[in-house]
């Protein structure tokens, strides 16, 4: 059991038959023409050779095969990551030298040795600090980076830079060197592929075609951007015009060797490494439960990290770069109705053999082409309707989205994603650290307690109930302390502190401290520090102190069970009162 | 009223008289007997000349005296801060040269400027993250490093090191060359000053002197052990037998002068600066608070920082380097009768005198009575019991504790205290990402609901309910998506999913998005969605979104409302039942 757990694959390959073999493969053949272009634009998005991103498409896929519990995702390089490889390997080796191809190699490894770690180790609970804002408006301003700078290869101009401003700066001043036949490549075959995605596949179903067929059509809208601008460059000569070509691709499958091993290098890709894992893991991840729901078929995340680890480890010795699932390309496969990672073998072997056979073809394929594949793609990611959504939802979420957003596009991928990350984990703590706590009396005619700011309760001027909605941590256990030190200062009438716990669902070592504190201190002012409504778990925790027995007050069951200890009259004369409306929430 | 606010001597000064005048007086003269040999002792901790000890105990004495909340905080130079400054500055330049000094002001200036500026932006609540056990943890450890560094003093030794292997192989590699009478002045000041902390003050009270002249006297054990030894040194010429004093220092009250401005070297203290800040104020202000509730008087923590920034600015322009308030002095300032913060302005003036006065009498002064001093104040503040306390209490925060000692001995202060936070953090994080749920049945006889594993309940195979109890927000958003889709996959009876809500205080945009996508993937599995018992505040809030749109089921206001709806039979069979025992724990 344990051995399937972390081989899905003996799994599924155990009920494997000659049907879901048929869906598999056709899921695989549409996988494959989607992924050509796309391997071979986004290998140039990161900076590599285009047959680094075809390397990439293969072994990945087959280990992602075998580790992977998702029955439609889809694995290779994606957009994002391929920014952030970029980013990260621009850092440490100039672009074009085999040095960087070594780096993206070794933090392909890197990545995938943390993923596997993680997933060992189940740590899958770390993407959850990626907050919905902030991983959001990291692959919005990322689409917009993406998208800006895949315009130097539609203008057929130098530009470079790791923001926005660089970016527009170089391409702004690099505009008086256009090359026409580039733009004119470039920006129809933009056009062509932004049609062919929205109106391809009605109009093909509208001549009657089968929604099989059509869909398949649909989707080869690349392959064919690619073939006719590839033709075109060819027989029209269009590469002595200025047209950048893709040029020599080394025919063959890539051959297995070993990542560059360089603690250096190691330590200066380590945060990069890691954040690309956080990332990609997140996004595979998110498509991935979203394909099984419609399946009620079953992700487990700690394995998905695995088979993520895998793939990247298995991407690193194959001469690929970092990978992961991607949305787009997993929705297809799902569509063409993959109903195992077979499917995804399937697309590595198709993928091989289209390194075997079709690389002398790509020659002449322009890279504006290649640009307008990245653009088209990428313009879907960026969701800016997003941020009104959660300006209209949550102020505190708009903040740390907008942050992500701006920083992402003035300091660059990582500089936005990790004061994205940082931003929300202290929003979370600043708020953690002031917990909803209410002051409470009694409400007439019962021996309930509400709020005072909110209900008509009878209250005493020598009594202090509070009510604390919030298990007690370091991050607020000050708080507690500070709020009751400043009301038994005001007021020289308190006698008792109640505190009122039905909320506290757990105490930790700072909080007893704290507790301890205010017992301490209340009793040198004259206070006595008394308990109620205090859940099971937490007494039990509390008894393996020494808190219990200094309490200068007691613990009571029940809130009223404290009042009626300390104020009878008051408590029995409340309890006889005319009974007032009383909401239910507190 | 604002400007009492950030002033508070406005308010007590007000009402300043002659009977609070002499109780402060008298508070400072003790004070001050207790100041003189700490802060010459402290400086030298710190790899500073002995008088910036001095410089450092007058000017940020008057400013916290003007800006400071708290009657009784004694502020100046202290153990630990003094330990980290040395570790800080011993980064950027070597001991001894005037760039030493320098950075030591530069540090003061800063982290009195991050004071101020953390406590006009009210961050106070950033100290709450170094939780008790991280604290504690790093006060012990502190301590027994400074302990150990002092023994080069006591055997007249030269030894180094910023971690606490590296000072005791330097220590014991040095061990031949100690010199005797070094020895001899260090073991007896550290003996007679351990035998008067403890046993003096009883056995003067026994002689039948006043507790107060008793006090007085017993707390001048340091001075005593100072004028005895540096005249036995100057007398035997003990200095030239090998005994290290403290020579030549400046007569005269410090310039004031503006504080190096290099933001290179502000750029490599900040994180030091940072780290000194808010341990010093976490220490300060819980002495602060400790003794406010002895008489009920109240401290503004966020003003408490600028009165910690006030004085470490004037620590800066006046030659001195990092304060804060000293846990002991604070102690024997309030028992000595201190009422208010003038206290504090007396006990500068009274060290202004000494710096203009005695300096030439410490020419003989002793290194190793320095160094006893030291050596007695911080043993007091190991306290290797509440490790086992911790453990008792959870094992959580033992393993934060322990692990902020062992990196504190093994790798310094500094690594100490950022693995000890990072560590408590990420725990609280680890710990939030898994909120407590629990599936929930009708309670026979009744209308409640409970969860399964805990109550005999009546559940049906087609509705699972689920209770969470915690508010729902990014760390803990995915781990529901989880739990729902693993349940939905198992069990391929469900049909409906009911969230019952009660404890669910706040909900932010990724919990949100994670609803939405439960939402979804329900629908695509055929499943209904259910919301219940939705607080108010989180029902206006889910409002201001499409989900209650979109959600394929209902929100009910009761648990037993969506049950009768989805199953009445079931549920009015379950209430006529007969009752079952309830425990009111959930």
């Amino acid at each position: 059991m344990a051995l399937t757990r972390y081989l899905p694959i003996l799994d599924w390959g155990r009920r494997y038959d000659k049907e879901t073999a048929t869906s598999d493969l056709v899921a695989a053949v549409i996988v494959t023409i989607m992924l050509i272009p796309q391997s071979l634009a986004y290998a140039l998005l990161a900076g590599l050779p285009p047959e680094v991103g075809l390397y990439a498409s293969i072994a990945p896929l087959v280990f992602y095969g075998i580790f992977g519990t998702s029955r439609a995702l889809a694995v290779g390089p994606v957009a994002v990551v391929s920014l952030m490889t970029a980013a990260a390997v621009g850092e440490v080796a100039s672009q074009g030298t085999p040095e960087y191809y070594g780096a993206a190699i070794a933090l392909a490894l890197l990545s995938g040795l943390m993923l596997t770690a993680m997933g060992l180790l189940r740590l899958g609970f770390l993407a959850n600090f990626l907050s919905h804002p902030v991983i959001s408006g990291f692959i919005t301003a990322s689409g917009i980076i993406i998208a800006t700078s895949q315009l130097k290869h539609i203008l057929g101009v130098s530009a470079s830079g790791h923001n926005l401003w660089d970016l527009a700066g170089a391409l702004i001043a690099a505009l008086p060197e256009a090359n026409l036949p580039t733009i004119i490549i470039g920006v129809s075959a933009t056009a062509f592929l932004f049609w062919s995605r929205k109106s391809l596949k009605p109009l093909l179903l509208a001549k009657g075609l089968k929604p099989m067929l059509a869909d398949i059509l649909a989707k080869a809208g690349p392959v064919a951007a690619v073939a006719v601008t590839t033709l075109a460059t060819w027989i029209f000569g269009l590469d002595d015009a200025g047209v950048k070509t893709v040029g020599e691709v080394p025919q063959g499958l890539p051959g297995i060797a070993m990542p560059p091993v360089d603690l250096d290098l190691w330590g200066s890709l380590a945060v990069s490494a890691l954040l690309i894992s956080v990332v990609g893991f997140v996004e595979s991840v998110s498509v991935a439960q979203t394909l099984a729901a419609k399946k009620r078929q079953r992700i487990i995340p700690d394995q998905e990290l695995i088979g993520l680890g895998a793939s990247n480890i298995g991407s690193a010795f194959t001469g690929g770069y970092p990978v992961t699932g991607g949305f787009a390309r997993s929705v297809v496969n799902f569509d063409a109705g993959a109903a195992t990672p077979a499917a995804g073998i399937f697309t590595a072997v198709g993928i091989a053999l289209a390194t075997l056979l079709l690389t002398p073809l790509l020659f002449f394929l322009p890279q504006a082409t290649l640009a307008a594949t990245i653009v088209v793609a990428v313009l879907s990611l960026v969701d800016l309707g997003s941020l009104k959504r959660t300006w209209t939802f949550s102020r505190t979420d708009f903040s740390a989205q907008a942050a992500t957003i701006l920083l992402t596009l003035g300091f660059g991928v990582e500089a936005g994603i990790i004061a994205g990350v940082g931003l929300s984990i202290f929003l979370h703590l600043y708020h953690t650290s002031k917990p909803h706590c209410a002051v409470v009396g009694q409400v007439p005619g019962t021996e309930h307690f509400r709020n005072i700011a909110r209900h008509q309760v009878v209250t005493c001027d020598e009594i202090f109930s509070i009510r604390i909605d919030e298990a007690l941590y370091f991050p607020n256990a000050r708080f507690l302390e500070d709020r009751i030190s400043d009301e038994v200062a005001a007021n020289r009438k308190i006698k008792h502190v109640i505190l009122m716990a039905p909320a506290v669902n757990a105490i930790d070592a700072s909080a007893l401290e704290s507790l301890e504190a205010i017992n301490h201190r209340l009793k040198d002012g004259g206070v006595t520090f008394h308990l109620s409504e205090v859940k099971g778990p937490v007494m039990d925790r509390l008894k393996r102190s020494h808190f219990l027995e200094e309490l200068t007050g007691k613990v009571f069951l029940t809130q009223f069970d404290a009042i009626h200890a300390l104020n009878p009259e008051l408590a029995e004369r409340t309890l006889r009162a005319e009974r007032t409306t009383m909401s239910p929430a507190a």
